[in-house]
This record gives structure tokens, sequence and C-alpha cells, in this order.
């Protein structure tokens, strides 16, 4: 029979498929092809303004922004609801100057770049005291919101609200180190690396883990071994090992799933600190290959149904020869 | 710009296009061909063991339950994880006897006798006091994560735990009363019908909106118009304009937008009703057509991007002329 597990952050449940589970082959499918537009916008030096280049990684500003930072930021009513126009920042980081699809494909010195710069905008943003959290984050591949065109990217968002799934973690988080006096995050880290079945790959400053409660197959969740409820602050001096552990997730993915769509989220703590946030609260990466689609049940309940047991993704991905194709 | 807009229940913002919003045409998307299987398992007699029947409409055990209630409900440990089998029932309603894919479809009759055997099958589950929650729920095309096997059906699930998102509804709802003493979902039907800016359609007992935040292009909440927190026994003497109401968003939903993949779940309070639920909470549809797919931003955060206002997809909604293929 499956089993019910309860992620311990923000107590959502999901069922996981264990006797009866699909094999992780059965999650393989063909990927459509990438046509490349014959004047790839991110090949070209000067179609947009940056804001800021370091070593090849550009950020600019968003071709069609969501969130714009010129008016002043002003919460209203609308009769019992709220409404504000949409301040904040919208910034792409075009990760090479090469032609190149997959951040898997990308040097481990060249991605070591893109992490830094995503640490120098969150610092950049959150000095401006309208807003609340910084997000950086990829989508890579169409099932994943990507438009296809082949040119590896990802985004940073300033928004001047505390965004719910944050909140939710902020909470559990509070709530666990509330109850044990212990971060919950360490606690997992260091739960994950006695029992092994999860691991997936770990270095000397970061570990990828299968969830316990995953609500998706092959989701992997990247940890720094060091407390730090920061990314901006917590990555100093560790840069590089993210670089490493983050290529060889990617690689893992891109040979055994077929070069899977996949989204990553940085998970760092909202910009205004209180000093409880510090202790409790431990930043990370999520990583989710776009396997399956979300049914109604999962919308309705926030209760997810997981074809696969994470322990048997995780020994998949260890498994993958990721020097089969070099 | 856009807008930054935040749902009154559970605090959600979505930042909502407004005036370089796409229009609603852009979402009409050709579907993909259902070919029916040579032989239709719900076109059977006997294919599988009834749990009810009611006049027309059959529910079954699902063929894969991924629920079982045979055993006992035992929560346990596991180091610092919370497990247990995954005790529960997943049953099939089968809502036709004919070979008929879209509910849109069905008669007025035919969906009243569904929306029943909802009632039915909630109270007999929650007899059993293991059970938490009960969802009734439509998957309709591949997009909305069915089988398109093209017989119209849908879900039901009784589960032993309280899901996140109903647990955050719940707990928006309360916070909602306890500061104004009055019920959100009412006040929010009364602002609505005032307002109708985001009214798509209404009838004696039921309203239909496009939700202020919504965060999906022709998101539509249905809302009973008598204050009642439970589904089962708030629907009494209201079948038949539930099913009504039901059907037109359903045929508006087919004709205007090209028979898209669509989800719904019935929104009923937790099995174990408080006092409190019953002033706070207030039963609700969520319908949602699979237009577009949620990306890393959304994943991450929680925290969603519209590309069209509610307001526009209401007044598309309520211009689609349902009488055009009769």
């Amino acid at each position: 029979m499956s089993e019910l597990r309860k992620d311990p952050i923000v107590g959502r449940w999901t069922i996981v498929a264990t006797e009866r589970a699909r094999r992780p082959a059965a999650f393989v499918e063909p990927q459509p092809t990438v046509t490349a537009p014959k004047n790839c916008p991110y090949c070209q030096d000067h179609a947009f303004e940056e804001v800021a280049a370091i070593d090849g990684v550009r950020v600019i500003k968003s071709g069609s922004p969501i969130l714009d930072d010129t008016k002043v930021f002003e919460r209203q009513d609308h009769g019992m609801y709220e409404v504000a126009h949409s301040y904040g920042s919208h910034e792409i980081v075009i990760e090479t100057p090469e032609h190149i699809a997959n951040m898997a494909d990308l040097s481990e010195d060249e991605i070591k770049v893109v992490f830094q710069t995503y640490a120098l905008r969150i610092q950049h943003h959150r000095k401006n005291p309208c807003i609340e959290y910084v997000l950086a984050y990829k989508n890579y591949g169409l099932a994943a919101g990507s438009r296809n065109i082949g040119h590896s990217r990802s985004q940073i968002m300033a928004v001047p609200v505390l965004p719910m799934r944050v909140n939710d973690k902020v909470r559990g988080a509070k709530e666990y180190f509330d109850c044990h006096e212990r971060c919950l995050f360490c606690d997992m880290i260091s739960q994950e690396l006695k029992k092994k079945e999860r691991l997936i790959v770990e270095n000397e400053d970061f570990v990828a883990i299968a969830p316990f409660a995953s609500r998706f197959p092959f989701e992997t969740m990247v940890l720094p071994k060091t407390h730090h409820c920061d990314f901006a602050d917590g990555l100093k001096d560790r840069e590089g090992s993210l670089a490493a552990i983050m290529k060889e997730i990617l690689l893992r993915f891109k040979i055994g799933l077929n070069d899977p769509a996949y989204n990553y989220m940085i998970q760092t703590s909202p910009v205004k600190k209180s000093s409880s946030f510090k202790d409790n609260y431990h930043w990370h990466i999520e990583v989710m290959p776009r396997l399956t689609r979300v049914a109604g049940f999962e919308r309705g309940t926030g209760f997810y149904i997981c074809p696969i047991p994470p322990e048997m993704t995780a020994d998949f991905l260890k498994e993958v020869d990721i020097h089969a194709g070099t």
C-alpha cells in the first residue's frame, strides 16, 4: 500500500506510492526539440540595458516587466480587498555569453558566478525598504514555464509583500524551533546524513536530498551544512561547492531523465529579518524536474500524490553515470 | 502597469496583469482529440463493484486505489518525520451510463444527481471517526490530470488528515470572523453582487464570480448565497440550482474557450466541525480551466502571476452565447 507522509516544514501531507510505485524509468519522456530563434536576443551584446555584469554573467531588466519600482509603493483597500500597483523589480540573469540552453552544460566556474550574481542582486534589492522578499529562480524548458529560446538564463523578482509559501516555511520553522530549540533544517540534514536512504549527493558544504514527503517525482532539496538563514550572506566562501553540487544534480537530471524541464528556487529568509529567523530559518534550494501534471486533487487541497517514493528516486539519481557523455 | 492583489481568504498575493493584459481569445487553444477506447470501462455494466448507485450515477472503488480503509489508521514517527499507511477511500463517480465526455453536456437533472451523490458519499465517509476530510473533485481533459477516456466522471477522496490548503482557508476565515464578526464569504458575495464587475452569473441560490485575486485565467468560484459551512448539509433543496449554475459555467467554458481541460473541487468544511466553523466557514466550489502552466516563481513562493484581469474574464464568459450550438 502507499504511505501518508507529512512535510516537517509546512505540514503538507503527501500520499507516496510505495508498493505499487511506478519505476523511475517510467518518467523518462521524449523532450520537445528546441528550435533556436534566428537571432537569440540573449546572444546579442547590446539588445538590453544591463543593470549588472560580472565575469560573463549579465543582469538585464525584464523586457515585459510585471513589476515596476519607479512609482511609490502604496497598499490600498478595494472594498474588502487589498490591492497595490505592482511595485518591485523583475530581472533576467543571462548566465553565459554562449548559446547554451541548460545550466547543466555550463562550467562550474560559470555556475559559481551565477550564484554570486544572485547574492549581489539580493543584497542590492533589499536595501530598498519597500521590498519584503527577493526570489531568484529558474524555469528551464517548456513544461517548466519557460519560452524555449535555448539560452541559459534565470530570473530575479523583488516584491513588496511576503509570499504565502515563504510565510508558511518561516512559520513552520519557528514552530519547530519553539518546540525543540533546534533548527528544523539542521535536524533534517543530520537525520538524512545518518540514514542516507534519501541522500543523492553531498560535498564539504552542501547536501542534496529527496525530501521525505516529496510532492513530485525526483524533487530535490539542496541545503548548506552550515546553518544560515540568508542565501546572500550564507553563501560567502561556499560559492564553488554550491556550483559543484548544483551542476552535478542538473547533470544527473539531464543524463538520467533525458534532459527534462525543471525549476529551481532559492529559498532565502524574508528581507526584514526578525532575530528569530536567524536561529530557526535555514536557506535552501528546491529543484524540481517537471515530469507530471498537477490535478484537481492537489490544487483543491494542497495534498499531493507522489507516484514514486523519494528513496527510489534518490537511488536512481545516485546511480546515473554523469561521465557517460564525456 | 499591473496590480498586486491579495486573496482575502488565504492571504496569497497575485500579480494581475491589467494594462498590458493578454486578450481572452489568446487563451483559446486547439484541444487534443479524444479517442475513445474500444471498450470504455465505464460503459460496461458489471466491470466494477458498485459502492452506491442513484438514478444512473454509479460510485465504484477506484481500480488503482491509493488509499485503503481496511487496516487500522495509525500515525507513526519516522525519526523526525511523521508517516502513516495511506488510510482512507478513493472512489470514482461515473456520472452517466452514456459515453459523454464533458459534464457540460449532461442534463441539469443528471448533474443534480451527481451533486446529490457527492453529498451522500460525504455523509457516509464522515461517519468514520478516522476521516478528517472528504474531497469531491473532477479532472476533465489531459491538461487537468485526467486520462482522456471520454466518459464523464469525478472522484471522491476521504482522508485521515487535514489537507494544508483546507487548513489555510479555515484559518483565514476564522481570522476574518474574529476581526469583523461576519463571515468573509458572505461579505464577498455581498460586495460582488453590488459591484457586479467580477460576477459571471447568478441564480436564486448561487453566484459564480471570478475571484478578485485570481491565480489562473478564467478561474471561477461558485458560492451558495445562504451561509452554510458544509456542502452535504447546505446543499439540501438547492441541488437543482447548483446543477443549473454549474452546467451554465461549464457550457460557457466549453463554447467560449474551445472545450478546455478543467478541474473543479468542492470546498466543504473539515469533518470534525468545531462550533466556530459553523459561523465562519462557507462552502464553495473552485472551478479552473487549465489554460496555462505554473512556473518556478509560483511553485517557489505561492505567489501567482495572472496574465489577464478577472474583470475581463468575467465579461468574456458572460457574453458567451450558450445557445449557439443548439
